[in-house]
Order: structure tokens, then C-alpha cells, then sequence
């Protein structure tokens, strides 16, 4: 944990390369420190400049009179290898290295990268990229990459990721999500040194950090991966995003980070067996964040569907099935509760149809309550699935979102995850009435997806 | 198509349970009508109520002076077989009947039903249901039906559903998008008489309506179905939801409308052959609406995918060829033409990675226009899917929405489709800018989909 102190609590920050021309990344980053509010030393480094924004320039990273645990180069490849010379001898801890035109870009490439390395390891120095967007710690305000971010939500979300454009449009996507926030983010790029092992070992003990997600193409060291990844599962839940399982992706990745994408099949029990949750986009990344946040662990995978709509019903049986969950027997419990307010032509199973329900006593709230305290004490249930049609709040046909959301106690026993299908813009309220307590999903198939990802992670803690 | 007219285009329509009481289906069911500016006359039956919204109430079907083309019964299911057997007599042509409690409820639901059948055959007149949410016709501006709709966006998509409460939910969802809209809507429920083929018949030949979108969870008559869809999917293209794949689903299916799922083999088998396309939940109908709207029929399944990110295109090379599209090797034209504008180490293939060609130049828009504009050109392309990191539009890294668009001439010689990834609040405004020009998607799944049936279409055009 101390060892990595420098790179996501550092007491000061060089910025070499930084420039004084608003939109170029010199500048960006500067000025995203800044923003940010990180409390640490600046120190700006530019031949030609007597500040920037501000701070006091240093024509040189050898020029600048305290320590510096990061720097971070925004210049080009070619001048690279001699100011990582020099940021050695300064005895920099951790060294960000912007600039593609390495490993990625064949043998001339490769040998630029070689030199890199052999100049960082005088002082064991540590090297994060090249080829990345940089880095953020929201524990100290640290905004150090040259993408443009107004604010970083502070959360309990850490992301690695090998590409920097990916990470970067990523953290767009996931931060547009108002539950979801950020402990940390970093791209490895090109991984000359620094590893994604390293990484998830730091983020194991790593208080600030709850959920890890993480998006690679190759790995440095399989072996010493899979034993971090399966041990850090048990504690933490890892989603996971790795593309090359086609021969042209694979080939893609080799020419953008030099990495090998390897074999499909090896990662993928690979993944199984460390307790990685796989996913295939950012939409699933939220739809699995949100469903580990605000859930307990389920005892198993049978889940029990409460829908308004039995066609509504039987898809969402059909997407959970398919996706490892048992559309399990109710008890008779359940059953004879939910039947004695149905109407008597009315048969039930799972999924509980409560429609007729609805229609008989004109209080969808109601019924809804009384459908999910009945599946909640209900022991052949693990899960609870609950499919409304959230463009009818406006007769009774569907619950009213907040008088719904208060009938439901804290902390759960089981997880429930609301399906709300209809008008988009009802999306909202059902959102925010719910906000912290369940979450939302606004399809069948994400809910189904966030569920099975729940029982998927809790059967490997229990059998791990 | 005459058939049909006084079900889709009627003269008079009445509503048989009409009710006084705001929040009630029976008043909704007239507010609907009045409020969507349906021409035709409507008389609302009530035997209590002198009027109702200000429409002249009568106290029975038989009281109502001038002919009936349409009537909908908002009565509850055992007084329905007299009131059929009125209207029988009063010759209407088609009846909607809401109610459920049917088929769907065991022996004595079905022996009502079966009389309803019975009383309605005397005078051929046509029943649709029991048990549906009603339907919606917009060229005639009938929105005949219990659901709250505000308003409904006219447009060239028909739906046809099996089951009610799904189809209200989907219209909600589907109708929350700006470039949805609606030509017909009608959902069958019990299905006890006018079935899907016939629907699909009619829609072979409805000049208002280009793309089918077709929920169902049983056939009526399998090889009626198959001969019809094979036939109209040649003209428009049919894209399907059907669930009971499952047993359980398949159990849920016929517990709810009393069909019979069947087998999940056989009903894939055969949807292939009708060329239909089939999808697995409401956002996907989304993505495949707005791909068939908004593209030209591709000549083929090879597709180029132009990137911001190398881990972005390997992602999306992943999601397209799983999906079955080729993902091509481009012509070295292209290749030379992107590479001249690149720097001097990078070696570009498809996916067409074209970030470091943006860092170069500065100026993203220009190159994506090129990029673009090759790979319209590139024999050994027929489809381009375009990867933006939305949230970099503030500096030079991205194109600028409004500017790509321009660039953008219609009509298309092939299927182009953009992946907007990044913070979803930037999504509305590249929606805006290339409204009605090129399908925006929010993932690379979601564009790979899109794209793949846009493909799995033309195909079965082009071999049938």
C-alpha cells in the first residue's frame, strides 16, 4: 500500500511538457489539476515559460527544488527515453507517459520503448503507459489526464483499463450515471512496466475502493493475474470487459498496444474460475455496478418475477433462464396470499402475475407491496425480480413510485431489481424515488443480466 | 384491404361500458377518442348516463340510430356473450373486447369465451381479444384504447402484439423516441377469432406502414403465419419478439392468454425462412427500427468500422462478427489514403483506427469525413460503423457533430451508422445533429446489432 502512496496520494506533481495554449494536453493537464482542487505541489514544466496558469515554471525537471513523486510527460516520443533519463536521476517515484508511437507502432517503436524502460530502472522509478490518457484519485482530488472532465464524482468504482481513448469514453459514460462514482482510474497502455496485477494487489486493501472494473486485451503475467484476480473476487467484485476473441480483434489489439490478445477459451475459464464478472459493453458495466451496490448477497439463483403484464412475464423468464437463473416454484404461501386478492378465475406461479390483482382492488401500490413481502418471506425465493409499467402511473394500473419505495425496508434480505418499462421520460422519477434503495433497470434483459451477474459473483464467495 | 376499413378507418365507433367517472377505462376510452381528434362519430352506451364528455350517451348498442362500424366492450367478462349477441344484431363489423377472465382462466373462462365466438358468427361480425389493452390507428386518429396516452406520433411502423399490457408498454417506450412513429397498434390477446396472418395480410398492402413490428407468443395457423410473413417480409421488413422458449415461459404463455408457445426450434427454424428479425427486448426494436428507417439496403455483410480508440474497434470487431458480419480487410486505397494523413509508424487495417491520424491533423472532423468518405468508396465495403467519443467534442479529439453531419450527402449508397460513446447528456445533441440522416446508437453492442439485422434483411430480399 505505501508503495504506491506516491502514485495516488502524491505530495507533488510535475507536468512536463505543460502548456501555456488553452485545448493542447499540456495545458489540459495543468489545468484539470487545478480544477480539481489536488492540494499537492504543481510543478509546470516548460522550457519557454515563465508560468502557467499561475504556477511558477521550471525549465526542467532537474530545476524543480523539492521531490517529485509523479510526472507526467506530455511531449513527444522521440525526446522521451533522455527526460525519463532525467526524471531518474530527479528520483520521480512514478512516471505517466502520454505519447503513442512505441511498442504499438512496430520494430522502431519497440526499441524507443526498450530505452524507456532501461533509463526508468536505474532508480526504480516506476513507468505507467505509454500510450494512455493519464490517471485519476478522487481521495486527493488528483485529475491528471489530459482528457476534459468538469467533476469527477467521488464513488467506490475503481477502473484499470489498457486503452486510454476506451477509459476515457468510458469514465464519460459511467460518470453521466448519478449513482455511479469514481475511486480511481488508470489506463496501462502500452504496460511496459507497470502491471494490471500490480494494480488489483493495491486495490485489494485499498479502503476508498468497493468495486473494481476492469477492461484488458493481454495480460503481463497470467499466472500472478489469475492468483491476484481470485483472491481480490472473494473481497471485491471484479467486471470484466476483454475483447479479442475474434482473430481480426485480436490481430486489432496487437497493432494498438502491442499486447496479445491470446486465447479466447483459456481466458474465458480463466475469468470463471478467479470469479471475474464478464461483461460485453459499458451498459453492462452500469447495469452490474448498480446491482452490487444496492443489493445484499442473494442465497442462490432462484428468482422470483412480479410483473403486470404476463407476455412482460414470460420474456423475463425466458432472458433469466438463458442466463443461468431458476424461475424457481413458489411456496404455497405466496401462491394462496397473492390468489386470495386475485380474482377467483385467476391461476398463479412464478412469474406472479398481478394484474388481475391490480384490476380487482384498483391499488396497484398495494398489491405490488404485498406481491414482494410475500416473494421476500418466501424461502424458495433468492431474488426478486419486479416488472412495472411505469407509463401508467397516472391511473392506478401502476404503482406510484414513491409511496412504493417507502413500503420497502432497509437493509434488504433479499436483492430485488426493478424492471420500469414505458415512456422513457418516467424513467426519472422512478429513478430518483428509488434512488439508493433498489435498483432500476429499463429493460428486461439488463435486469436479467444485473441479476445473474449477482449470483454469479455470491456463488463464487460462497464456494471460493 | 376494403375488409379492413371499418376496423382501421371507421365511420362510428362505440363504446359499450363508456363511464362517467375520470380514471376509469370505459372514460378513458371515450377521452381517448375525443381528445385524438378521431372524425367519425361516437356513441358512448351507458344505460345510466344521459352523456358523457358531452357525446349523447344511449343505453344500448341496439338504441344507437345510424350504423356501427366499430365497437369496444368495457364491461366485465360474463354479461360480454349478451352484448355480443347485441351487436351481432346491430350488424357492427368489428368488436374489441377488453375484459380478460376468459381462456386464459380455465374451463369456464373458455366455455364464455366459445360462446362469444358462437354469438358473434351469426352475423360475421369480427372479434378481437378478449383481453387487450384496444388499439390505435393514426392515420384515422383512433386511439381507441384504456391505456393514457398523451399524444401519438404519427409515423410508418405498425405493431401487432400478442398480449395488451406488453403492447402498452411498448408503445409507451417505443413512442418516448423522437424518430418512432406510429401507423397501427393492435394487440389480440385471447386471439379468439381475428388472428396475426390476417393483420399481416392487411399490412402487405397499407400504403401508412413500412416496417412491422410483431410480438407474438403462439400461432393461430403456423403455415398461414409462415406463408404470409415469408411473402410481406420480401416488402417490409417484420421485426419479432416471441418468448416461451423456456418451459416455464412457455407454461407463463399459455396460463396468460390460454396460446400454446411451442417449440423454440421449430419457431426459429421458421423465422429464418419468413426472413423475419428477431429481437429480444423493446430497446433492440429500437435499434433495428431506426437502422431499417435511416439506411439504404446494404449489398452485403462486410463491414468497415472507423475508430477513435484501438480498444474500442477491437471491442466492436468482437461484437460484429459475433453477430455475423464480416469484418473486412479494406482496399488499399483506402489504407493509403488514411495512412497518408497518419503518422509516419502507424499501420492501419480495418478497424480503421484513426485517432492518431485526429492528433496529427488536429482536427477530427476533416478526418473522420476521410475516413468516411474512403470507406464509402472501398469495393470491398458495405457497411461503415462509426466509433465517436462523444464527450471530447469540447477540444479537437472529436469531430464536431453538426460539421460531420454536413458532410454527410444523401441519399446514402450504403448503411452507415454511428456509435456516440461517452457521457449521455452529449448523446441528444449528436442525436440532433444527424437527425434523420444516420442511426446514432449509444453502444457498440447496440450498433452491431443494428447493423447485423440491417444485413440478415437485405440478404433474405436479395435470395428470396
Amino acid at each position: 500500500m505505501r508503495e504506491f502512496k506516491p502514485l495516488f496520494d502524491p505530495r507533488s506533481v510535475a507536468v512536463i511538457g505543460a502548456s501555456r495554449t488553452p485545448g493542447k494536453g499540456g495545458h489540459i493537464l495543468v489545468a484539470n489539476l487545478v480544477k480539481s482542487g489536488f492540494s499537492g505541489a504543481i510543478y509546470p514544466i516548460n522550457p519557454k515559460a515563465e508560468e502557467i496558469l499561475g504556477l511558477k515554471a521550471y525549465c526542467s525537471i532537474k530545476d524543480v527544488p523539492e521531490d517529485v513523486d509523479l510526472a507526467v510527460l506530455s511531449v513527444p516520443a522521440d525526446v522521451i527515453p533522455e527526460i525519463v533519463h532525467q526524471c531518474a536521476q530527479k528520483k520521480v517515484r512514478y512516471l505517466l507517459i502520454i505519447a503513442g508511437g512505441f511498442a504499438e507502432g512496430g520494430e522502431p517503436g519497440k526499441q524507443l520503448q526498450d530505452k524507456v524502460i532501461q533509463n526508468a530502472r536505474v532508480s526504480n522509478m516506476r513507468i505507467i503507459g505509454p500510450n494512455i490518457i493519464g490517471m485519476i484519485s478522487t481521495g486527493s482530488n488528483l485529475l491528471l489526464t489530459f482528457a476534459p472532465f468538469t467533476t469527477i464524482r467521488k464513488g467506490d468504482v475503481a477502473i484499470i483499463a489498457q486503452t486510454g481513448a476506451f477509459c476515457g469514453a468510458a469514465l464519460h459514460y459511467l460518470l453521466s450515471f448519478s449513482d455511479f462514482g469514481l475511486s480511481k482510474s488508470i489506463d496501462l497502455g502500452n504496460r511496459c512496466d507497470l502491471s494490471e496485477s500490480e494494480l488489483l494487489e493495491y486495490l485489494m486493501c485499498d479502503p476508498q475502493t468497493h468495486i473494481i472494473v476492469l477492461h484488458i486485451e493481454g495480460l503481463a503475467d497470467g499466472r500472478r493475474f489469475l492468483e491476484t484476480a481470485s483472491l481480490l473476487s472473494r473481497l471485491k467484485p471484479i467486471i470484466v470487459l476483454k475483447f479479442g476473441r475474434t482473430e481480426v480483434a485480436s490481430r486489432a489489439i496487437t497493432s494498438h498496444t502491442g499486447a496479445l490478445a491470446g486465447s479466447e477459451k483459456i481466458y474465458s475459464a480463466a475469468f470463471k474460475q478467479a470469479g471475474l464478472l464478464r461483461v460485453d459493453d459499458l451498459d453492462e458495466v452500469e447495469y452490474v455496478v448498480r446491482a452490487l451496490k444496492l443489493s445484499p448477497p442473494p442465497h442462490g439463483n432462484r428468482v422470483c418475477i412480479i410483473t403486470f403484464s404476463g407476455g412482460a412475464g414470460a420474456q423475463a423468464a425466458d432472458l433469466c433462464i438463458e442466463k443461468g437463473l431458476v424461475v424457481t416454484g413458489l411456496s404455497e404461501n405466496t401462491i394462496s396470499k397473492i390468489e386470495s386478492v386475485s380474482p377467483p378465475w385467476m391461476r398463479l406461479s412464478n412469474p406472479l402475475d398481478i394484474w388481475p390483482a391490480i384490476d380487482k382492488s384498483g391499488n396497484a401500490t398495494k398489491t405490488y407491496f404485498e406481491a414482494i413481502q410475500a416473494a421476500l418471506s418466501d424461502i424458495n425465493v433468492d431474488m426478486i425480480m419486479v416488472l412495472v409499467n411505469i407509463s401508467y402511473t397516472l391511473v392506478t394500473q401502476s404503482p406510484v413510485p414513491e409511496e412504493l419505495a417507502h413500503t420497502i425496508e432497509l437493509p434488504l434480505t433479499k436483492p430485488i431489481a426493478i424492471c420500469a418499462i414505458g415512456d422513457k421520460s418516467d424513467l426519472q422519477r422512478f429513478e430518483e424515488a428509488f434512488n439508493g434503495k433498489i435498483p432500476i433497470y429499463p429493460t428486461s434483459k439488463s435486469c436479467a443480466l444485473a441479476l445473474s451477474k449477482l449470483s454469479e459473483y455470491s456463488s463464487y464467495r460462497r464456494n471460493s
